[in-house]
């Protein structure tokens, strides 16, 4: 033996490649924070008493490759079948183009939601192209971008239509057309607020007994209904209409606007985002432009920046839980922004001739396949339809569905006796010859002549896609270079930290992104036989019981696709058992004042009334406050909805006392997973006496953000609220769904189970110490120069730390926003603004990042306070000041200088790199003059022409 | 039927994804060049004389989704076992953040060749830390990047031996334990050459009888040899040693340099390149510092600015054809950019540890593999091994071999009796376990004691990779920014027309560069059995059908991957058939003044005499002269080699007279297919008289630069050569290889694949059709600004047109490089220049370009033509312009500006985008400098430390 092995983890190992922070950089920033070690640092910062008894132990972590490999294995138990099921989930062609520059690309999949514009103007273009094709496409004049799923958007639009209804019933009516999950999720998000459902027909509509009604377009099984004659009567009722309709067919068929409709939702999956097992796919709503103000989600809209150049930011949102905290009546806050973008793109790229031809190809082939079975002797039940017929088979419905699956496709079986057929881009006249063999027909689809099964009335008479965006030069050369000019406009993950409190953002590796776009995982409808999807089934399995043993609950559910999704869910399944325990009257849920948002407006949703509580001054539960008021409502309590550790970023010690508190009046204790982060490994909600969290897998768990979604929030319930989990009408249970999809998101949990594998428990937690000593070590460089608020009682903070800029705001005359906007220069992200504080900065690095890119930016924000001293000393102009104009831009460089700093100081601070400097396309953005001149489609070409004067 | 069909061409469909102009613009050029539409352009601008005859027909186009479910089809035909053949090939894990973020980045996949440093300032410095690293594990001073494989690395080191060795021998000295494609590439090469090759063992070595001398390390089969001794006689005959080395085993073996060799070369291949059944890899050299100016391939060197800073650059490519033409003795052109990226960024990834500890692994594995082959009675032949054994099974290697592919593995026949295993990164214990039951062991790969089989002698005693940038934190995270700040510094055709004459800048595909990636491709190994790769077997087969339906020609070979490979292989073939007519003292060749330099220097190669034939003033070829000196050398002519349509970019009526004088001389006719562009499915080589053509496929047929290389050359011949094309030793044939595998780099033969099948054949025509448009287009729109040279004789250029600047240096003191570097400025990569005519430049705009693009070029052209008139007239000074400062960078904006035109003016001129410019990194870079003060290897942190004061 001639040399010594070296005891070297290759680095192809997981834990490593995730974890920011070398060993050596540890020892040094450990210095800084003054700790023995990490496990030192840890015991500081964790009370005893929370911490886990046991460690956290999953077998062997697994290499990049032996992840992969086992992935392969994984997916080849799925068995991908060509689906013709429909029920709004459709195979479509994802242009690879779009493929590998977005969905593949860490610029579009690692980028956050686009609060702050300046950096944020690529995927805000994208957004606004979504918006313009769903308003074109619908008739309606404002669309947003975007929400969860069909399903949840359906309910949205239903409680939207009882805020803004003069109509005081207090029923809705859901037309028996739609899809069974549709209707299932509007029954589930109904029951709670007290709205009663009438499903029926169309023409069973009695609209003075309704606030509002919904119909699906093309229905279910198919048929097209002009629901015009309901919308006139619904306006007669002061009553809302509201269409359900598929964006494809309405490149054929006459819009909801056309038909009176005041709002419109639908999903946009089939414009190029895969299937992936039910999602993640960008829903869309759109209204009359009278009820822009109720509309929830996000609506991009088009403002000027400080030197009066267009740019774009999110505007009206008004109704966003972040805003209106416990008067908010949605909890919507992860979009599905990542998937809108694609279909945008499909849209750009295809352009209305290309969709018209996509959809018309479509229609063609669903005639021959009519024909064909009406030639047979079988009897399709419309007369008129777009892509989805129903044959009447009798008794032969199992042979019929048995005999398609051995012809390599699924059908849909529709109640006992019936079989819908739903055709879609990628039907080839193969898959159109194999449905006959089904049936037992032998021919050729060939020689039938093309056929048209549209009513007249109901065909589309106006052009949609009418912007210039819609009609570029479609070339793949020039689609390339606009998806790439956008990407370079914005700020994400691949280029700096983004060290935003409360939002996690991590690594997203390459080797978890792979395996989403294989088609194994890819190409699954959500709805085929279980026996086909049995690799989705391991990987939830898998995947739930490593979340219980992180979580310490004893079940989880995947199907929420948003952690205020999974709040909600949590509350429902609290709700459910209280009345399996005869307690369905307990309606009061206590919550902190610093809570997230989404807490009060899931409380909402489920009817109940929130009780604020008190925080003592260093920001922890006010326990006395607490405890009165758990006794005060002691016969209705509910629960209560708690943080750990709180969104001030401390472990507080009494949260064991809370839970205690909480059972003890009879309530369940629901703690909000968002900081998960700091947590897994280290200490167990369910074992704090939590009895429901959520998850949050794009935050903890490694699912990029996307620029604003997708997300998932599965919820870990202890063992009692388990049977009260939430149902699917496709896969059973006895609650109702809360997502259109039995699993949610199910394509993306590949990257949750794939991090979970590769790190390992003890990589797992080691990922949250060095999160914690990641976030110690900047409030440690940052402290002196500013005052970190809410450290434990050993001076530590958690996962994150908040740092106190208010008062600069008297001594300075600058704003959290000026040094938010200041960061920009510095290449940096803004932390999270004025939350949980007003006028702070919230900041949390994650485990990510090295310590070069913490340096980076605690050098950037150190001289940013030097300049903040300047101010204060009077040594420059408290208007005219790097941080009031900026971010600086390209333009700034170019145009005279009047400025009482160099270009230089302007530009290049602290933090900025110099070649690589990212450069913001705009100057601040003027929120005001965005929504005063609310823009929210893409504006006509005539005022490009202007700019370009 | 209530709606007409559209009778729109989806857009998937890919010819008109390909094509830039649509319909629309194609009808404004049209007007603009003044034809009546395309068919009269074409015909105005192709002789009727050299049209072919039928339209290309290949079977239906297919769509990009047709495609790609083909191409899973196809690839299913291959059967990927694991390969533990070695002989220069292994297993190795592609880290899944290089795999996305540089193999499957448009932006590093469609870069040019770094020739104009300022915008290549990123994969230079990608190329410089490959250099470093060569230059580091090889033990000697100065490295190359990069050559096309082991085997022509191997076969121009010796040639490089004959031209600086001191010593006059003729005969040159090959390892027999060299692999035998580079045995027999090395003959090939040195037959024409005169060059005596003698193969022995290394003990065999006569050293005062040859000039160099090579070897393998570890050898063939395994064997580890310390060739210090055979140094030292090699120096002491004044002759030259070369070491082929593989640079895994370097991270533990004693380096070549430390054995005093004077050249190594190798195949990084195993630094995380995929196997492809044989390429592309990229192949390193490195050399003593005495013979740097002697070595072939592109040397990234370290240079300054105009402003002083540090810039890198292309140096000393003193012996690159483009240089030197007729005296050129290598032909290298297209080299493994790419590939030579991927694997340096792989050592970045890895580092020394990792390196080390991987190769340690493997080594590992193998003792563990020959203990349990020794302890079952096998008899391993090596004493001391890195990865490799032998074993010899005496009559039963026929059943050890099946028995191995029945567990799925592929061994190596050494001999008849001998059986090699070599193992890699990816070999896993059951790998192992599976060999050992292959030999009709059954054991666990468990209990056996560590062991190391390495000679003491040649433990390697030198560190390596110690410059920083191999010792950053390796997270993934700042990996993934290493990629992404490096990728943004370069332009590539993912931002922007790269107009490059003479190189088709075309649009590479999404779609088609997606299969690439998959196992079925990706992870064969080039010696499997045929059997396993009918996949691969059909495309080759497929794609030469429609190669020689394109070209007019009976056969063809796949094995040259580059285009002057390909030269180098048509010219042997040539020189064969010459033989076998008992002509084999033919060795004139004729070749146009005007020629790519790879001409001269390929005939050179096959031992050839080049005789320049004259221009006429027009730039074609003098038909007198040509005739005069055919005549002339009647008894020795071996043949012409000419490019069609020229050079110059016209198409000349003569060349079917070209053709005809040399047949009748006894010639034979090698026109170049590096303007193919311009002819496929309008005009075919072999229909025009061509004997052999090459092929660029990475020009004309959609295979991605790479920032120069990979490419593939493969040879089209009439019938009568076919007998003589390039063997190999795996698959034989009469005649030695070119290249180290059967089919060249054959896993981007799918690219070019799947760009034939989506296009079909009235694509292709179509596309050379607007290639011929787009080129007109810009000469009609600059015409009256610039002269526009050689244009044919109705006023047409071919596909790319020259337009001359040389009156500017007397005007106005403009060089041709001062415009190339303004035309930086603009957004623009610059055109070809000075080729083929001194002090002008050549556009190729290729059919891939929008007119919007075209527009902006041309926009970008007309303003540079004010800017030199304002100095023409006086009106700005002639040293002080925005031509002379060219390119202006983020620096100059910043700086004090003391110039005669504005920031704006300098650095937003006409063409450049405003909110999306693209800024190069570096101002001009001083070329004398850097060829002052050569440093071709990462400079040391301390000169960093310098830059950043």
């Amino acid at each position: 033996m001639s040399f010594k092995p070296t005891d070297y983890l290759p680095y192809d190992f997981a834990n490593r490649r995730h974890i920011g922070p070398s060993p050596a950089e540890m020892a040094d920033m450990l210095k800084v924070v003054g700790a023995a070690d990490l496990g030192a640092l840890i015991d500081d910062t964790l009370p005893a008493a929370i911490r886990q008894k046991e460690p956290l132990e999953f077998e062997k972590p697994r290499s990049e490759r032996e992840l992969l490999y086992h992935m392969r294995q994984v997916g080849k138990r799925n068995t991908v079948l060509t689906s013709l099921i429909g029920q709004g989930f459709h195979g479509t062609v994802t242009p690879p183009a779009i493929q590998r520059n977005i969905l593949e690309n860490p610029a579009w999949y690692t980028a956050y939601t686009p609060y702050q514009p300046e950096i944020s103007q690529g995927r805000l273009e994208a957004l606004l192209n979504y918006q313009t094709m769903v308003s074109d496409l619908t008739g309606l004049e404002i669309a947003n971008a975007s929400l969860l799923d069909e399903a949840t958007a359906a309910a949205e639009a239903m409680t939207m239509a009882q805020r803004v209804a003069k109509s005081k019933a207090t029923a809705f009516f859901v037309d028996e057309n739609c899809h069974p999950q549709n209707i299932a999720v509007i029954q589930t998000r109904a029951a709670p607020l007290g709205i009663e459902v009438i499903v029926g027909a169309p023409e069973a509509l009695e609209a003075d007994r309704v606030f509002g009604a919904i119909f699906q377009y093309p229905g279910t099984c198919g048929t097209l209904t002009d629901f015009t004659a309901q919308m006139d009567a619904l306006h007669d009722a002061k009553a809302i209409g509201i269409v359900i309709a598929d964006p494809l067919a309405l490149c054929l068929l006459k819009e909801p606007g056309a038909m009176g409709a005041d709002i419109a939702v639908g999903s946009t999956q089939r414009f190029g985002v895969p299937l992936g097992y039910g999602g993640p796919h960008a829903a869309y709503m759109a209204c009359r432009d009278a009820f822009k103000r109720a509309m929830p989600g996000r609506l991009v809209g088009v403002s000027i920046d400080s030197h009066g150049n267009r740019a774009y930011r999110l505007s009206l949102q008004t109704r966003e839980q972040h805003i209106r905290r416990e008067k908010a009546t949605s909890n919507v806050c992860t979009a599905q922004a990542l998937l809108a973008v694609m279909a945008s793109f499909y849209a750009v790229f295809h352009g209305p001739e290309g969709l018209k031809a996509i959809a018309q190809r479509i229609h063609r082939k669903t005639v021959r396949l009519a024909r064909g079975l009406t030639e047979a002797g079988f009897t399709v039940e419309q007369t008129h339809f777009f892509d989805t017929i129903t044959v009447d088979v009798g008794p032969l419905q199992a042979a019929v569905m048995k005999s398609a699956v051995d012809e390599g496709i699924n059908l849909r079986a529709v109640g006992r006796t019936r079989i819908g057929i739903t055709l879609d881009e990628v039907t080839r006249p193969a898959t159109i010859e194999a449905v006959w063999r089904a049936f037992g027909i032998t021919r050729k689809d060939e020689g039938i002549a093309p056929g048209y099964a549209l009513p007249d009335a109901l065909v589309r008479q106006t052009p949609y896609l009418t912007h210039g965006v819609f009609h570029m030069n479609r070339a793949e050369t020039e689609m390339m270079r606009y998806m790439r000019r956008l990407a370079d406009r914005d700020l994400a993950l691949d280029r700096a930290m983004i060290p935003l409190g409360s939002c996690t953002m991590k690594l997203n590796s390459a080797a978890e992104m792979m395996p989403l776009s294989w088609p194994e995982f890819s190409d699954m409808h959500p709805f085929v036989p279980m026996e086909q999807a049995a690799g989705y089934a391991h990987i939830v399995q898998d995947l739930s019981e490593k979340l219980c043993q992180v979580t310490g609950y004893d079940g989880m559910s995947m199907q929420p696709n948003s952690g205020a999704q999974g709040e909600y869910a949590g509350l429902l399944t609290i709700a459910a058992w209280h009345r399996a325990q005869g307690q369905g009257h307990r309606n009061i849920c206590l919550i902190p004042m610093n809570a997230h948002g989404t807490n009060p407006a899931s409380a909402q949703m489920v009817g109940w009334t929130v009780v604020p509580v008190e925080s003592s001054d260093n920001g922890d539960i006010d326990l006395d406050d607490f405890r009165a008021k758990a006794k005060l409502h002691a016969a209705n309590l509910a629960g209560c909805m708690i943080t750990y550790p709180s969104t001030h970023g401390v472990f507080e010690e009494t949260v064991i006392e809370v839970c205690k508190i909480t059972h003890d009046y009879g309530g369940q204790v629901y703690i909000d997973g968002a900081n998960m982060n700091a947590m897994v490994g280290l200490s167990r909600p369910g074992d704090l006496g939590g009895d429901v969290s959520h998850l949050n897998l794009h935050k903890t768990f490694a699912i990029p953000h996307g620029g604003g979604g997708p997300g998932m929030g599965p919820i870990g319930v202890k063992a009692h609220l388990v049977p009260y989990l939430p149902g699917h009408p496709m896969t059973g249970g006895t609650e109702g769904p809360v997502s259109g999809s039995p699993y949610g998101s199910a394509s993306i949990l590949t990257i949750s189970w794939a991090y979970c594998l590769m790190m390992g428990g003890e990589g797992l937690t080691q990922a949250t110490r060095v999160a914690i000593l990641n976030a110690n070590y900047i409030a440690k460089r940052l402290e002196g120069a500013y005052k970190i608020l809410y450290k434990g009682p050993t001076g530590r903070v958690a996962h994150e730390c908040i740092i106190d800029v208010r008062p600069f705001a008297d001594s300075a005359g600058v704003t959290v926003e000026d040094i938010a906007k200041r960061l920009i220069d510095c290449g940096f992200h803004a932390p999270t603004m004025s939350w949980p504080v007003a006028g702070t900065l919230m900041v949390e690095p994650t485990e990510s990042e090295t310590k070069a890119e913490l340096d980076r930016f605690c050098d950037a924000m150190l001289a940013i306070r030097d300049e903040i001293r300047a101010i204060e000393e009077g040594r420059i102009d408290p208007a005219n000041n790097p941080l009031k104009n900026a971010p600086h831009t390209v333009e700034d460089l170019v145009g005279d200088w009047d400025r009482p700093y160099t270009r230089e100081q302007g530009c290049f601070p602290p933090g900025a790199f110099r070649v690589d400097k990212y450069w913001p396309p705009v100057n601040r953005v003027d929120n005001a003059w965005g929504d005063r001149h609310l823009v929210c489609t893409c504006p006509p070409m005539s005022d490009y022409a202007e700019a370009a004067e």
